[in-house]
């Protein structure tokens, strides 16, 4: 390795080596659940990773791998940067561990260069952020940041293994998992780089962008109802279509949150209509519609002004309309004196810098009720995420690593500015 | 039944006898499929029903039920009257049988009366207009016209009877199912009383209605491919969204046909999408159309007009199109001379006439290639047919059987203007 060594590069091409087998449960797209034994042997190698840079290394008790590289004196609150180790089925290589990995390139640059600062630097890598073993997320992020849920251990995967008995046969105590958490004064803060999984930074032509908060998201099901009749019968000013209620109700989402700002996004990913034959006007349709937006606010008033429309819709057609809530998520504000602090070390290094929200759910989220948080997000080709074919430029990688480093150096401390 | 005779009414009542066991194979709706039991003994009864009017009754070689009532000499060649005595699973009591029993009140009529005719009268219930036991309709009808096709006799029920055992088992042999053809010279025409199935009618405020032509029809299945992405990530404008151009074109389906003439209409009854999940936007979308017009020029002009515009929509938003034309279906316009006689005896009967296309299929679209034929259309309640509540007046049924008898008195044979 030696002179070859670059931060970020380093970190991409182990993301491709933790990517094959014994790292990933299948051989074409990566798949590594939550304590298989892929998913050991990946935080075996990234122990060593941890230990080479020069760091202590500890399993936690909620199946954290935590590497500490300690300050100018022993016992100081650690600034902490992580992500998830676990990933999706048929996932791509980046997702989560590009995020640990370049912390772990950075801190053996700091070693190398025998830097050392008024406060710690931990890595850690987090378990089950996809849920893609168990049907629960981000068990391990809330356990270090003292909000661990003893309901979790309960929940089976698809063979019938509880979480508690995963946790056993990995040689953990489920009951003890609470022990991972950390106390306030141990925390200054959490950074976590991502890849961005999504195409704003390549659109923008940058390496890398700041995360202004973790969008709002709202999950509605529509059910539009109208009277289902013969296809060639009914003219077509006597039908009471409701899937032509739903393409009208479509176009509007689409119209609207084109119109809108703050990451306003509007989505219908499943519809389905009954009877559904070639020849029937169906007698309903019934669409999924998710929205998110960076605040809270903006979110609620999209979906006010879109149930609003499709309200209006179906009474101009004589079609029911029903809506059921699914999910509410509440946005979460990424730490604005952390971002800042990040968002001029993105600057210093490539001379500008995107702020934009992220539309998906992170670690960066749960931590935030532990300390400041933020997130850097890494340009992927084509915003192609939970693909075999994800994938993170070297250069990209290496210019993540580069701000992290100019961050660490011009970091002031939780109350900077 | 004596005095309280009156054709129509009498004709409702047995559609309504005949909608309860032993004649329907469930208890609901009515479900009467091709030669199973409940078949036959619909046929038993109908044809002592033919008996008693006055006909002489026969089963021809394809299993349709052939009741004859003589006119001012043996041998005379038939204007025809009949419709199919088959039903869909779980539907309505008039659709079929209904313009069988008119006929055979007329003939009764004309018998009490001492009225014959320089032509012979036939009835005819043909066997599988549904197509709802074997994969396949009209055989009957076909069989009648003398377009037999051999190869219905391989296909299979659910239950893996084929149509060849199903007639042995009915007492017919399957290799004389040809036997069933008349001849050009014994038909002089053929007239299919028949239940709207739609809402013209009863928008319109008319018990009754003649048919034009049995509709044009073109069923297209059409694909939209984008790229699937993540719900959260993707901004707006950075979206190819199959499902968004999908509806965008439904949008055009129903303002182009809203808009059009000679009956068009155009549905999308089936719509589906990959990978259809609540937070990806859609990789692909895939709707069904089917177009219908009263002729094919007017269809093929339509379908044209909105294959332009997909195509249009698929090229402003970056999103694939594929077209496959799954079936179509030549117009069977209805015989000229035989369906402005039908008309006269309408206005003569109600005062006014409605001439509307039949947007579904029937028998008569079959049985024009063997003589004149035209229908007479009776109005449902809220255009509802294919369903247990499906219904017709007892006075909409007298106004059809005295429609029937004008006419009978006004034909004045093939060649009349």
């Amino acid at each position: 390795m030696g002179d070859a060594f670059e931060p970020g590069v380093r970190a991409a091409a182990r993301c491709g080596i933790l990517r094959r087998a014994p790292f990933s449960e299948t051989g074409d797209g990566l798949t590594r659940r939550f304590l298989t034994p892929a998913y050991r042997a990946t935080l075996d190698q990234t122990g060593a990773w941890m230990e080479a840079a020069g760091m202590t290394v500890r399993l936690d008790a909620a199946a954290n791998l935590v590497g500490r590289y300690d300050g100018d004196a022993p016992g100081r609150a650690a600034l902490v940067f992580g992500s998830h180790m676990d990933s999706v089925r048929n996932g791509g290589a980046y997702d989560g561990p590009l995020g640990v990995l370049l912390a772990v390139d950075c801190v053996e640059a700091l070693r190398r260069a025998g830097r050392r600062f008024p406060f710690a630097i931990e890595v850690v890598a987090f378990g089950d952020e996809e849920g893609s073993r168990f049907p629960a997320s981000m068990g391990c992020s809330r356990a270090f940041a003292g909000g661990a849920d003893p309901a979790m251990l309960a929940l089976a995967d698809a063979a019938g293994t509880t979480l508690a008995e995963a946790y056993r046969a990995f040689g953990l105590d489920p009951d003890r998992v609470a022990d991972a958490a950390r106390g306030p004064g141990e925390v200054l803060g959490f950074i976590e780089p991502h890849i961005e999984q999504g195409p704003v930074l390549e659109a923008a032509g940058l390496a890398v962008g700041v995360v202004t908060a973790i969008a709002a998201q709202r999950r509605i099901r529509v059910r539009w109802t109208g009277r289902a009749s013969h296809a060639g019968t009914t003219p077509m000013h006597l039908r009471r279509d409701p899937l032509a209620a739903a393409a009208e109700a479509m176009g509007l989402v689409e119209r609207h949150c084109r119109g809108g700002t703050r990451g306003l996004v509007g989505t219908v990913g499943q519809i389905s209509v009954q009877p559904g034959a070639f020849n029937v006007i169906p007698g309903a349709a019934t669409f999924a519609l998710d929205v998110r937006a960076e605040t809270d606010a903006a979110c609620d008033s999209a979906v006010a002004a879109l149930l609003a429309g499709f309200h209006a819709i179906g009474a101009a057609r004589s079609i029911g309309v029903e809506i059921e809530r699914v999910q509410s998520l509440a946005a979460a504000p990424c730490d604005p004196a952390l971002t800042a602090c990040l968002a001029r070390a993105v600057r210093g290094v490539t001379g500008d810098c995107l702020a934009l929200p992220s539309g998906a759910g992170h670690d960066a989220m749960v931590l935030s009720a532990l300390c400041p948080t933020t997130m850097l997000f890494i340009r992927c080709r084509d915003g192609l995420s939970h693909h075999p074919d994800e994938f993170v430029a070297d250069e990209d990688a290496a210019v993540a690593a580069r701000v992290l480093l100019a961050f660490l150096e011009s970091y002031e401390g939780p109350h900077a500015p």
